[in-house]
């Protein structure tokens, strides 16, 4: 089996345990009506840096050998991970640069220099990102941390399904949304050790579902043309993520743009917690019953709780 | 001293203990920077029905005997009362008859039906409301349960400071919202029983500042004609609560609207979960630290999660 096993998956917990939070399970009974089927929230959203990425984030960074970790580290991400490395590294007490692009929202940019990060400006393509943070690694001996390309990132981001099946052992399906494919990677791993029988399903929106046509043409396909609410989830899916995937997943379940903002609306309004649109992709194959589980005990992974209040999708008469 | 003791509050707890959550206390760096305190969010937000009322309405309604039940609830609130009365008889196997003004928003006529409440139309004055409402019992039988003018509301209202005082027991300050002081006179009850050295704050909106008007006048004062966002909070005290405020509530913290949408964004930001307006309402004071509390232990009753998605306060760039 490709990428790291539940002993990388445990391994992490215990090193990245003083460092993020373990966050709560909840349940709602009318959104179990709605699905027809008894829901577990792990609420990733209530993390640290507001998503699941501080657990990939501290597992790599606290990975790192001491003479290492004194030349910091660099990533590129305009989103979670670039505030989860922030984060994680002012925890070990190491510099973070953080490559974003220079038409990043404000909100972004301060986030990461929030956590103490340095931001470092380009112009807004995947491939000055790149180059940018090569240039930075090759200049100062930093590690760079890729957002899902890392047995260390896959492995800590497996920790929240670790905590969500240790709290209900007896979940029948497990969801995570997928993008690049750290956390459903990690999700798939731990779950499917832990409980051998149960189904794993991603979630990720029609207009990016480049997941779904990967695993159906067996090699990795590009990335949608189509736009997303759920801005998180417009990476595809790496070489390692995909084998991963592969290997371990039952399924990928397709959502539409209305599907996830009805999600995102009955979690807000019957959970009173605030999710992300990426968060809703998960919830959505349940709320439409697609993901044909009645009658079953399902956990979800809901992601991440990080979005502009002043450009939200509510507060208009018509959804 | 007047009102129900700690012996009521705690008798109020077992009863309503089956049919409400003990919801969690949470915390949060960011707002504890803010405030220059540590905060411990007693979250009724995440209460059943949304909202703290739950604790009155179930300890009101499963004090009466079989016989009087039988007859079924009456009460008149456009608000989380409604709600509240509604799901707590639903509970207890018996009707609910719920007065709401004719022009109540077509969400708050669907929750209370939502709980199974029926719901009788009035024109949009109190004295419809309570005319209405009297007629009601009247002719059925039912026993009217009042939002707060009722010792076994006030006792039920206090089992939330109870549950925060037993998971954090050193509390050096209490803040509560205040509107008919229902929640208010609970929660000092609780709070002075229980340490009697803790300071209990009220605070409401400076637009509705009837409480500390009439804390200063030594009699119940009208409501204020100013308009506030926190609607939840625009009843004024009766004397019941008066007296029990009066007698152990050590100040109240009037607040601007401009800083209840701060606090109220703060902690949808930061804590992501969803508080309404009457929330935020006591939030503020730590947050612009005229609560005079830096460097101490502060509980925060979040009074309710309950508001309309599709007129949110926020998605403008000025606040």
């Amino acid at each position: 089996m490709t990428g790291p096993d539940l002993v990388a998956v445990l391994a992490a917990r215990g090193r990245i345990a003083p460092y993020i939070h373990r966050t709560p399970v909840m349940t709602c009974r009318s959104l179990d009506e709605m699905a027809g089927a008894r829901i577990f929230f792990k609420c990733e959203n209530l993390q640290r840096t507001g998503s699941f990425k501080m657990r990939g984030a501290s597992n790599a960074i606290f990975s790192l050998s001491d003479a290492d970790a004194a030349f910091g580290v660099v990533t590129h991400s305009s989103g979670n991970h670039a505030a989860a490395v922030a984060c994680a590294a002012r925890q070990r007490g190491i510099p973070a640069w953080v490559v974003m692009p220079e038409n990043s929202s404000r909100a972004k940019l301060a986030a990461v220099e929030g956590y103490g990060g340095y931001v470092t400006l380009c112009v807004p393509t995947l491939e000055a990102r790149e180059s940018t943070a090569n240039k930075l690694v090759a200049g100062s001996g930093a590690t760079l941390i890729h957002p899902y390309n890392d047995d260390r990132i896959v492995a800590g981001q497996g920790t929240a399904a670790v905590e969500l099946l240790e709290e209900v052992p007896d979940l029948d399906v497990i969801i995570a949304p997928v993008s690049g494919g750290g956390l459903l990677s990690g999700t798939a791993i731990a779950a499917k050790s832990m409980r051998p029988k149960i189904r794993v399903m991603g979630a990720e929106p029609k207009n990016a579902d480049d997941a779904l046509r990967s695993l159906a043409s067996g090699k990795i396909e590009p990335a949608a043309e189509g736009k997303t609410i759920a801005d998180g989830l417009r990476a595809t899916l790496c070489e390692r993520t995909f084998e991963i995937i592969r290997e371990r997943v039952d399924e990928i379940a397709p959502v539409t743009e209305e599907e996830i903002l009805q999600a995102m609306r009955a979690v807000w309004e019957r959970m009173k917690i605030i999710i992300e649109p990426s968060s809703a992709v998960a919830v959505a194959p349940l709320l439409t019953r697609r993901a044909q589980a009645e009658g079953l005990r399902v956990g979800v992974i809901l992601s991440g709780g990080n979005l502009d209040l002043d450009h939200l999708p509510f507060g208009v008469a018509t959804l």
